[in-house]
């Protein structure tokens, strides 16, 4: 195994940081390395928006759903779908973008861009020796979030990554099996062994909740799965993309 | 700068690939690799299909738009946002996850799980030698796409991941400016400077690709994007997300 791989296979979620800012030179390669991502037939669908004034995380740690670890990190990074820029070069081109720009196929281009994007921001910052965190949090309140950061229409915030020197590190959550995420030539749909395969890895994450409770915590994938599942959150999203012209048409 | 961001920032799609099929134990340590990326509130939401079928191989290839590297590689990988399992956990637990699964914001969370996972995957792929390249033409076709990896509802093949010993090593493209992509603290909404830095880049571009192809290619950034979006492409992207039961509410 290369060290490359070992860093990948090594991320966990950092949620404690040391009160210690990142460097300039730190933020531009994380930058770099995201950048550095495929872009789907080369648009350049994202934008990022580092984070570093105490007030803004502190409000975003609000809108976040109160995580301190939003407010206290080395860095925060916002990472956003953006097509703000292409509604300027259809102006600059003379070119009638608009219906492009508000395609569900388009909205899907701009998500899978900013995403390839920030995981190379990820493990570029872990193999820093930093902690990283996603936080899905600020779409909480995208509103909200939107105008603090004042982004302009054809821009979503989609997800934050606080970055750090880690000062707690915790385990590793276990993986579904390999077998049940990967299929070989077609999808294996088989409800039968679906579920016997859901049910050994309950057990799997029975036994990493006791052993990282101490035993207090008792719960099983599926069931916390159905109960998340269960609760509608955010069902305001649609509306939202709508609004700011993604996902339209 | 560490051997992680190194191959990160080596960066470049791959479309020529030596005719050497990946071993099972590269493409395990690929797909466990792609397990290990965050995932929102340890949702899951992905699968991957490795298509190794040279008829499967065909077919897609075809239907991607008759590009010869899907079909020619040393493994195809196709990235799926994936819910089917979430439905089959309300059944087993007995939540209505339904609502939920529909959403919009279960959609977003799905293509961010699978594109998160995806650029793991292909950064530890590039970290053992190999060459990579995303495959968005499988969306051009994804009814026929489905039926022939017989995917179920709750599925959507999101991209391929073209994966083998590379044949040919081009440039990397140049991307955008730092400063146009990231900002600091709020989205540096100056139509004049963006345009600038837009136009700084186009130059950049012209001259990248002037000299990848001895004078013979005439283009700008905002030009080709401007004529790719002016194109309506994958207009019926709404309406099939929706019959498969995504992005509905």
């Amino acid at each position: 195994m290369n060290t490359v791989i070992e860093t990948i296979l090594n991320h966990r979620s950092v949620r404690s940081f040391e009160d210690r800012r990142l460097t300039k030179e730190q933020i531009e390669q994380i930058v770099s390395s995201a950048q550095a991502a495929s872009t789907s037939s080369f648009i350049q669908a994202y934008s990022i928006i580092g984070v570093d004034d105490p007030d803004k995380k502190k409000k975003l740690s609000e809108l976040a759903g109160n995580q301190s670890y939003v407010e206290e990190n080395g860095h925060f990074f916002v990472f956003c779908a953006d097509l703000y820029r292409h509604e300027l070069i259809g102006r600059m081109e003379n070119k009638d973008v608009e219906e492009t720009l508000e395609s569900t196929e388009k909205f899907m281009v701009a998500l899978i861009d900013a995403s390839l994007a920030a995981q190379n921001a990820a493990i570029a910052a872990e193999s820093m020796g930093l902690g990283i965190c996603y936080i899905g949090g600020i779409r909480n309140h995208l509103e909200e979030v939107c105008n603090l950061l004042k982004t302009p229409k054809r821009v979503i915030p989609l997800f934050g990554i606080a970055v750090g020197y880690p000062s707690k590190i915790v385990d590793q959550k276990p993986r579904l099996p390999l077998q049940h995420v990967y299929h070989e030539n077609e999808y294996q749909q088989n409800e039968e062994e679906y579920i016997n395969q859901l049910n050994e890895y309950n057990k799997t994450i029975s036994e990493y909740y006791e052993a990282r409770t101490a035993g207090q915590r008792s719960d099983t994938w599926t069931n916390q799965m159905g109960n998340m599942l269960e609760r509608k959150t955010r069902m305001y999203m649609k509306e939202f993309v709508e609004g700011v012209n993604f996902n339209k048409r």
